[in-house]
């Protein structure tokens, strides 16, 4: 299969279930909530050595936001039973002291909730207190430069991680460049994250590694520079470099969308030579999402 | 003591000795080196449960670095029996993902080293390899996009942490305003770093709190919307709203001049009444910086 | 009238006729687009004086654009006989040198056509030739990064400029912080512009001066600094400043809906004393647009 | 003579006399100085066509301002006539009204004087001043948001336009990323500036065209998409797409080192095969800036 001449390789991206929750930071300006959602969400580019595995996914306008005030949505995943813990550190270490900003639940059809506000409240030393804002159950922290608003509970569910492709260039600049139109289109699509720097990943790895105690060591069969050395390699004669976009969701839908969007943005882009996907023969996940489906 | 007729307070902030790595990230452009960088140290506003206490200290023209690309020099902060992990950590899965980068050395005068590139060679699964680059010892890790290069060993030396004023404003938005400036006019010093989202933080915290498992808690001495509450509240009439400016840096004379600098800042904008600083009777650490003798 | 304890002065914003071109550019990515387009309208704040008042009205994505590339669409105003030289300029200056480039018409529903792509083909030097790409009549250029594609022909269609409102603050920080609140909400109302530096005016203006030459002058009754020289000052006792939005639109509707989101945006923000108009009297402008009715 | 493995070529950049302004924007945060500067210097890519041909020099910390705020320096060019139009209309049209703005000559050595403040006074209809701030004669106009600080006169004198090289790339992203990575490197260089969109020009033209009317055409030599109908074609077989980098600076020593620095860090990136530069046969600019002499 072929898309604005770029063959798109017959194979799948294999990802699997995780636990998401999805907050929204509201401040007096946008920009104000996407400082304090970035930082929020840093340190987060894997399940695997973060805590959580995290991004933004968009601002959004005061008509979708409790307070009326903008906001940026951000989504922090992970196994279950560490989802309190990671909502617990990133919200009160890195927005609470964000200026002015307010902190609300935004998962639609939570499968379970958390009472990660209500929690936090002990930083309130006794000065704390519940409050009902906009129909929400809030609690309010009076801290150094007002209050601080955070929501009583925050949901979680099952969404989707490791949803991914392959960009293959022709040139390490092509492929750069085309991961990011990529990741740029994936911006606009809704409930996805991608969790890695700018949205892309220079180094994909493959699940285990020939030393023992490492749980992922780098996808040597998609290394350019040691083809010569890897006789299985899947390195095209004139590719030079490869990108992954790696794509996590509210659900299976959300990131088959973004996958599309990711790919239809790539191929557009001179210079790259091929589209693959990253999967492990089943070893990783249970959800294979196909390439050339998506397009159909 | 007056300064653009803003009152600077007879008093102290009080910090303390920490671990500092300083790491320079190269790549391409400066644009990719930052975004690198910055979710490197995201999640890294505070000791007390962030994974070190991190951020940005500048971009750096390709002058200054190794391999003449431009690049982004952040900090890394925390006890000394952390660090090697939180490098490994941080470098492991948000540099080596990130399109172009490599990462090095730039701290001055490193009291040990750790061998962090070393330990991430694992990731090589085996195609790993050691060389000499710019004069530095190296290790080069392929990965999909290209090679990886990560300096050998990394430096720590005890630095300073906790280093602050606090600026209190007639309006909440003044006060935010005077703190962005004084953010902004930080990130021209040297040697330092403000951890907080944007470099200010809205809700400095005290140590301790009438919850015995509780370290920190808000600073109520502070707190404008509770002061009819606190009888001992250090809030003047004419106040609504406090930020605090957070130092860290790898050495007490480079937190000065950033404490100064901040401060001078500050109090050129309209609105300041009064700039003041952070102490806990000495409880938190053995370093004063007195507001006062930073001007003479 | 009162929103969120904010006084809505019962006024109205004298606004007027002029003639109006959409521009969309796209790029490779998300960001070329938007640098082109943004150099493209830059030295465009008000008819008076600049070639054409301007600005960017929003970023588009792949799905939205012919090319099916990310964009980022533009407006420029001003008299009928001056729009083909406006465009010629802008589009022939800044955009065919931006990288990766090309200029399409997105103007709905235009009252004429002009050839402005077509008239640029001389840059081609004889090597330039016409084009029909996504069912548009397009010309091709060779330049030295590639071909530069621009749209033969461009809509124009009466417009209308001069929709404002004023915001007065009991500091300047509140002011303009509530500014830049309103000037964020207009960037997600589609059809409109704000042609200001940030999408604030610092220095609203009056028609005409003491000094007879000038068309415009400073509008001394909302002059915070003179008002005790100003007997009929309308600034009041706790205002300390005021900041202007001005907003232009391919139609009156699409500029009340942007006066409307930027008010509701601006009284969310603490300290803020009064909204009002910037009016002449009628002899600027016929369309009166009048606060209160913006919020029945 | 190769660097890094990328011939440069044995030619010249024809660069010419021109004036220059240079001037400093202040404001509370460094943010706003530059939002101001940046629209003021906006279409301003080439003295033909333009109000001057003009650019973005660098940020500045507040121990380099007279004001001790922040700044933005930037440079705008032209005929020495026509100089005191294109001051008196950018900083009068997007200055004046850039919240918190005040405007300051920074230039060194000037060998004229404008009174561009001293002429913009009316503005203020009656109520303007004259002013002695930080040593300097200041105009101070009242407008909305306070008072507006300009200095009197602002200086010119003879600078140089037109330094330039080009990067030719063996696919079209390589050339971009590289164009991208020597605008990143001029920008760290005084006295300099890059006018065109990310300091990058897509387009380079020639001097003159078949077209008789037209004074500049697209430099169809360095044109890869038509070098099958140019016999004298100067695109070897392996490029695909060339970038242009022009320079205008307060000197010609100033031009040369950004052009040393613009190089230097093009040849960084993979996937460049030639350094040229622009020259038409003396016909243009009496200074000829020799490639291979930056490098002795």
């Amino acid at each position: 299969m072929k898309m604005n001449g770029v063959e798109i390789e017959d194979t799948y991206a294999e990802a699997f279930n995780t636990w998401v929750a999805r907050i929204l930071v509201t401040a007096v300006t946008e920009r104000w909530a996407r400082i304090g959602a970035e930082i929020a969400v840093g340190f987060g580019t894997t399940m695997i050595g973060c805590p959580g595995e995290c991004g933004v996914e968009r601002n959004v306008s005061s008509n979708e936001t409790p307070d009326s005030r903008p906001g940026t949505i951000s989504q922090i995943t992970g196994p279950k039973k560490m989802m309190k813990d990671y909502l617990l550190l990133r919200i009160g270490q890195c927005l609470i002291p964000t200026p002015t900003a307010s902190v609300w639940d935004a998962l639609p059809d939570p499968q379970e909730k958390l009472d990660v506000g209500y929690r936090l409240r002990f930083f309130g030393d006794g000065f704390e207190s519940q409050d009902n804002l906009f129909e929400r159950k809030v609690i309010r922290i009076p801290i150094m430069s007002g209050d601080f608003i955070v929501e009583h509970s925050f949901g979680i569910r099952k969404g989707v991680a490791g949803g991914n492709f392959l960009i293959l260039g022709e040139t390490q600049k092509s492929a750069l460049i085309a991961a990011e139109a990529a990741a740029g289109a994936i911006t606009k699509v809704k409930g996805v994250i991608t969790p890695f720097p700018g949205g892309i990943c220079a180094s994909g790895s493959k699940v285990g590694s020939k030393y023992k105690f490492l749980r992922a060591s780098t996808n040597h069969l998609f290394c350019p520079t040691i083809k010569d050395k890897v006789p299985e390699s899947k390195i095209p004669a004139n590719v030079k470099s490869v990108f992954e976009i790696v794509i996590d969701g509210i659900s299976e839908e959300n990131v088959r969308v973004a996958m599309r969007e990711g790919i239809s943005a790539a191929v557009k882009v001179s210079g790259i030579v091929k589209i693959s996907a990253g999967n492990y023969g089943g070893s990783l996940g249970p959800i294979h999402i196909r390439l050339h489906e998506l397009f159909k």
